[in-house]
């Protein structure tokens, strides 16, 4: 599976002029070699160079017997001998290498600039590369996306049927984030729990407020299970309904709908868009629309396809992907559905399978 | 507390020749405004901006509610309008900022010549500012690192005089990661569990491998309270004890207390290193280093003081630094032990407390 993902790589060498890629990107390395280190952040001094003819990994020394355990694909592991950037070009001239590919994106702005003064050769510097690589997802990618949707699933439902009025929005959060680790290997993301007035910020930090009866509780939270993310979220209502909440809850669900409607291969991910926003405008609640439908998800919690108007990409088989309508209505709260689809040719398939009862308890 | 800081910061911009400090790192943002979205990340979207008399958050639209709910300094909430680093410009330029200073080491490399690229006034790229800006801790931050260690120490006690024997690496990670989780607010890292030869890899992500009687099990792992980190390594062993990790064991606890018997403040971080490193050489370890012996803890896992060779840094009284020699015999194991100590005037003060028994069992 990664020999087919390097060949892929080195496809691209020519296209920019290049003997070396560089990968600074974490998930991008894991990708490419299975070495998992600093996987979920920006960057890391861990990098691939994939030459024509070689998969070497540049590490920090503490982490050179962990590179050798985990990767698959590396004909070595070297550890950096002094600073990164400095380190990085001696061993790319040690190798050989006149002219590299280097992904920018996942390197601090002082690093490339003392890359460029450090290295003598050519440098091409690559931004979006994640996005080429990983937006389609393979068989191996789709199994891991599925058991991580399925963690989250459960762990949902287990937390929603338990109490939730009393308990501070922390506290929930604790316990949802515990039962996530317990069953996978990580979290996909800070787990977010907003109750009430809170649930009107589309991300929130739980708090020491306590949850109450007749309040939108959003809870949005991911396993992690071999690198991969899940991200589901929900809002529950405990105790009578409220007509505003029934009513704005329906209307966020057919948004869903309408939206996981248009998403098929070939659609402009600014039409999956469309549709999410008129739907709500249709209803009514256009103006309390705060972010984009939806976003890719793998071993990046969000990665490509972003589903944005401004983006000229469109939807492609074995893509996986977040559609997360919601309203916010300041001071009072927000309702969000989210769920994980992967797209097929004539239709998508819903990955997450959480309840949308607006209530589990009793 | 955050006042005192912002004012600690607008003293710097005259140095910088300056209008205004752009904080790009989540850590330093959160430090001098209370907004805590992305900590732990090497950087976001979401930056402050200190001028002579105003702080402004300019943050992703969906983070608005959220940074105006948790900055206790923010005289302002804007939302980006477009990308990063022309928003950003804009947001300068209409401020009336002609001359800028903005943390590089926060900022990716594309973004950084975008930034120039867009902003028609002066810009001065900054590196380094939350070593100068974080390295010596107040009241509430020991606070807050105290609870960290006293939360970190409890877990660990709890999961040492359970059942090791049998499970597996990720089995126990998992168990140690959510009663970390229960006690605080969050994970300070991805806890490593290394058993067996697996120890003799400083970093290492826990595997399936089955912990067994007689081989090293180093278990390294912190809560997070507040935003700030705990950091307690312990190696321990089950079954009838074996000469070499006795003898090893012994050696690497002699390094550690001879390491904290120069942490005081005035000592250069290079004499502390040197002091590790000499006690393992004496007792014939040296080839066994691959690391230096501690690095600061605060808001981020890692941060100032790095206690390594090259550096010209002394120790400052109130910096809060772990102090983790450690041994790795390939193909044997490894063992570590790692406290964190609040550096003082005349001694340091040990603020981890976990047994460094070699076993808690029975």
């Amino acid at each position: 599976m990664t020999a087919a993902r390097i060949d892929r790589l080195r496809g691209q060498l020519p296209e920019w002029k290049a003997d070396a890629l560089v990968l600074t990107n974490p998930a991008n390395r894991m990708y490419a070699t299975g070495f998992s280190s600093y996987l979920g952040m920006p960057w890391s001094a861990d990098c691939a160079i994939i030459g024509p003819d070689s998969v070497d990994l540049l590490v920090a020394a503490i982490h050179a017997g962990w590179a050798r355990g985990e990767s698959v694909v590396a004909t070595d592991v070297v550890s950096h001998k002094g600073a990164y950037a400095s380190s990085l070009a001696a061993f790319l001239e040690e190798r050989g290498f006149r002219s590299v590919a280097v992904e920018a994106d996942s390197l601090p702005y002082p690093e490339g600039n003392k890359l460029q003064d450090a290295f003598s050769g050519q440098i091409e510097f690559v931004s979006g590369l994640r996005d080429v690589l990983r937006t389609v997802k393979d068989e191996s990618e789709l199994a891991l996306l599925r058991e991580a949707a399925y963690i989250t699933d459960a762990v949902f439902e287990e937390i929603a049927a338990g109490t939730l009025i009393g308990r501070t929005e922390a506290d929930l959060a604790r316990s949802i984030s515990a039962r996530l680790i317990e069953n996978g290997d990580g979290l996909a993301f800070d787990v977010i729990v907003a109750s009430g007035p809170n649930s009107a910020r589309p991300h929130h930090r739980p708090s020491a407020r306590t949850i109450q009866e007749r309040e939108p509780i959003m809870i949005d939270m991911g396993a992690r299970i071999g690198g991969y993310c899940g991200d589901l979220t929900r809002t529950l209502w405990v105790g009578d309904y409220d007509e505003r909440f029934v009513a704005m809850y329906r209307a966020v669900l057919a948004a869903q709908e309408a939206t996981k409607a248009v998403m098929t291969d070939g659609t402009p991910v600014r039409e999956v868009g469309r549709a999410a926003d008129q739907s709500l405008q249709d209803s009514g609640y256009g103006e309390y629309i705060l972010h984009s439908v939806g976003h890719g998800v793998g071993l990046d919690i969000h990665e490509a396809p972003s589903i944005r108007s401004e983006l000229d990409a469109v939807l492609e088989s074995s893509s996986v992907v977040t559609v997360e309508p919601g309203v916010y209505m300041p001071d009072w709260g927000g309702i969000r559905i989210e769920d994980v689809v992967v797209v097929g040719s004539e239709t998508c398939e819903t990955i997450t399978g959480a309840s949308k009862l607006m209530t589990l308890q009793g």
